[in-house]
């Protein structure tokens, strides 16, 4: 017999099927027994009697013959998608058994503090709520690579083995490459630049990595990056490119995954006129309707970011903001300051429902520029000669933007942490497992 | 004025239009200057005379305003899409100057050794035959996910940083990760089968990192890997799934990319009926066939993986070949024993063109077999906890694959060298630029 997936059961009323799945509850009513099945593609009731049902446990893998029936019309459960039928079984088959579970499964909330949650991965992941997460992630990539295609990007692979550091800074974490030094790479920032005179227009999905010696809500280890770089463009092109992606993205995503998302009380994601700002402008607007005088700071506070996404969205009913202008000093060396004002920057954050989940610039295309820039920050040219190399023979004009997928993860679903829109999130305390709790 | 991009400007006869790219090549002819400019979109000859023209050189990045015009009849350029026209100057831009090249980008092919290739790889990466590598590596990709996707893979996002060994071997780089011992990853392998209990079937696109002590022509330290793994699959199942995917990738791919094929002088791909052997049957069939006795072998040798591809194409007219059932000790620990024969495994490769693209297996799924196998090869249990504690809790029977990005690349454009089916190559010698030639 051919396997049924559960989703398709409530088609078959009168049919015999094979259904495969893990058992998710059981109740047992004297002689007989109720239990909950789940596949990837929806849960059902089953229902029988004997020692082999019994004897099922949640998370056991089995597969079950039996035949669809309707439920009584007292019985139909609403909330279920075949909440009108069930199955009568037949035979079950344990194809798996699992231990006894370290907790309730069958909640609707899996309700453990976030080291449990990650002690237990390999298990917590399977919670509907949590498994929910990385649908939604899935599609998040989806979506970046269909708008980033449509704006006529072609995709690349960027190596995340580097012998230069992107970013400057300590936050890196070094490779022992056979006997050499080498690095992971900050970004993919160095790569995509090449192959602008290569392509012109490029995409890729990468992993970054940060040394970050501090545990915080909003950073982890390695994450992954969603980057466009773009020739032939001006800063305001970049914006209406960096802003089109942006929408496109999160806007695919929040279709996509409607069901999921309503299942968790998702608010829709407002898109009004994302409102630009320059940080001069955005402070200026925390000073007076916040009362927060952080008009000389170099950027936007955690405080900052999410009152002025609070503002965006009373006055502008846009959960996006765009921030642009930083100071030069403070951004990387590549970054282009504004001829106007050259202690300025062509640089600009997206903020998305209280926090920067994007970050960009018009870049300095220069070959003379780029080197003194380099030697500015204190950095050696010499550690970037294949960089170099681009812009000594034909760069155009040139920007581009990265996102964070775990962040805009975490900020579409308003997760608490970004670890919890990691499959398996890195930071300082554990690699899978913590390592306070290592025994070597 | 709007920027026309290249391939529209046929349309465009009579009309001013403004123009951005590289300068290819120039040509002189007394008062009057030929020049060929590209963009991403094609190719185009720009007429006109002054100062202004003969100052270009290859590489320069230009804006040029100008009218298009019809060529006189004599003058058409057939082999050029844009060849019944060109552009008659009235201004040009140098937006960036470029260096004397160090070698000329204008010929049909870039006669280069593949050192130099590497050495100058911002640069090399420009001529129009290595982009369009990457062109089809693009579309490689994106077949790849579209035959994931129609087979249900949802797609996840797995670690590069790992506390243990996948594969086991020494060939693994170590990372400094704040002060603790760490890996790069092996292959994605323990992540995508710990998400089997969460999505039942996942695909990811990952890099996967080897310490290979060795220069060989089909090796790379930092290679992309294209994973799914599926559950509730048998053996049978599982090779119809990875024939449908590599074919349909490989398929993908030819036809988006058959113009850049054709002009690469490509051979048609042969999709016959793709012939299943046993490992002892291929190399039955190589004795036969090619006289060589190899019945006593482990594994194909690169000779026999040649010859049975030949074979297969003569006899099957299929570019592809499967093989099965490669002993249990040469593979991996997950690797599930044929239970008919244990000695052997429920293992394949899938040659593709004389040369392992894919390898997978059936997994092992019990708990108990899974730690035992992985006692058996010298390596310590305590080492997969994360992972060994998915098979404690309901884990069914699964098995996938994984393709190889830049060997699929490699062997649809038949390169010489893997290295040239990778933007920047990672191998002992070199991270962009050759260890040999640092001086530090």
């Amino acid at each position: 017999m051919q396997r049924t997936i559960i989703a398709d059961c409530p088609k078959k009323v009168g049919e015999k099927v094979e259904i495969y799945g893990w058992v998710d509850t059981k109740r047992d009513h004297g002689k007989i027994t109720f239990i909950d099945i789940h596949d990837f593609s929806g849960q059902i009731q089953v229902v029988g009697s004997g020692e082999d049902l019994s004897a099922l446990k949640p998370q056991y893998v089995v597969k079950v013959e039996g035949v669809v029936q309707k439920r009584p019309p007292e019985m139909v459960n609403e909330k279920l998608k075949t909440g009108e039928v069930e199955i009568k079984i037949d035979k079950v088959e344990v194809l798996s058994k699992a231990d006894e579970l370290p907790f309730d499964l069958g909640m609707g909330t899996l309700d453990l503090e976030l080291p449990t949650l990650l002690d237990f991965r390999a298990l917590t992941l399977r919670h509907p709520k949590v498994k929910a997460i990385f649908k939604v992630q899935a599609k998040v990539l989806e979506g970046f690579r269909k708008a980033a295609e449509e704006i006529g990007c072609t995709e690349i692979i960027v190596p995340t083995i580097a012998a230069s550091q992107t970013e400057g800074g300590a936050e890196v974490f070094k490779v022992d490459y056979y006997g050499h030094k080498a690095f992971l790479t900050q970004s993919p920032q160095l790569y995509k630049q090449i192959l602008i005179p290569v392509f012109e227009r490029v995409f890729t999905v990468t992993k970054a990595y940060r040394a970050e010696p501090s545990v915080t809500t909003r950073h982890l280890s390695e994450v992954t990056q969603m980057d466009c770089e773009i020739g032939f463009v001006q800063f305001t092109d970049l914006l209406d490119l960096l802003e089109k992606v942006a929408v496109e993205t999160i806007k695919y995503a929040e279709s996509e995954c409607e069901e999921i998302l309503d299942s968790l009380g998702h608010k829709k994601i407002a898109f009004g006129k994302i409102p630009r700002l320059t940080l001069r402008e955005a402070q200026e607007i925390i000073k007076k309707e916040y009362g927060r005088d952080n008009t000389k700071e170099k950027d936007l506070t955690p405080q900052d970011e999410q009152d002025l996404c609070k503002w965006a969205l009373e006055k502008h009913k846009s959960d996006l903001v765009t921030v642009t202008h930083f100071p030069t000093a403070a951004k990387p060396f590549y970054t282009k300051p504004d001829p106007e004002n050259p202690k300025l920057s062509l640089s600009y954050d997206l903020l998305f429902r209280g926090v920067e989940v994007l970050s960009g610039s018009q870049r300095i295309e220069g070959y003379d520029q780029l080197v003194e820039s380099i030697k500015s920050r204190g950095m050696n040219p010499k550690d970037f000669e294949m960089y170099l190399m681009a812009f000594k023979f034909g760069m155009p004009p040139e920007g581009g933007f990265s996102f964070g997928l775990e962040r805009i993860t975490m900020h579409i679903l308003n997760l608490a942490n970004i670890r919890e829109a990691s499959l398996f999130p890195r930071d300082m305390e554990r690699v899978d497992i913590r390592f306070s709790k290592l025994v070597k």
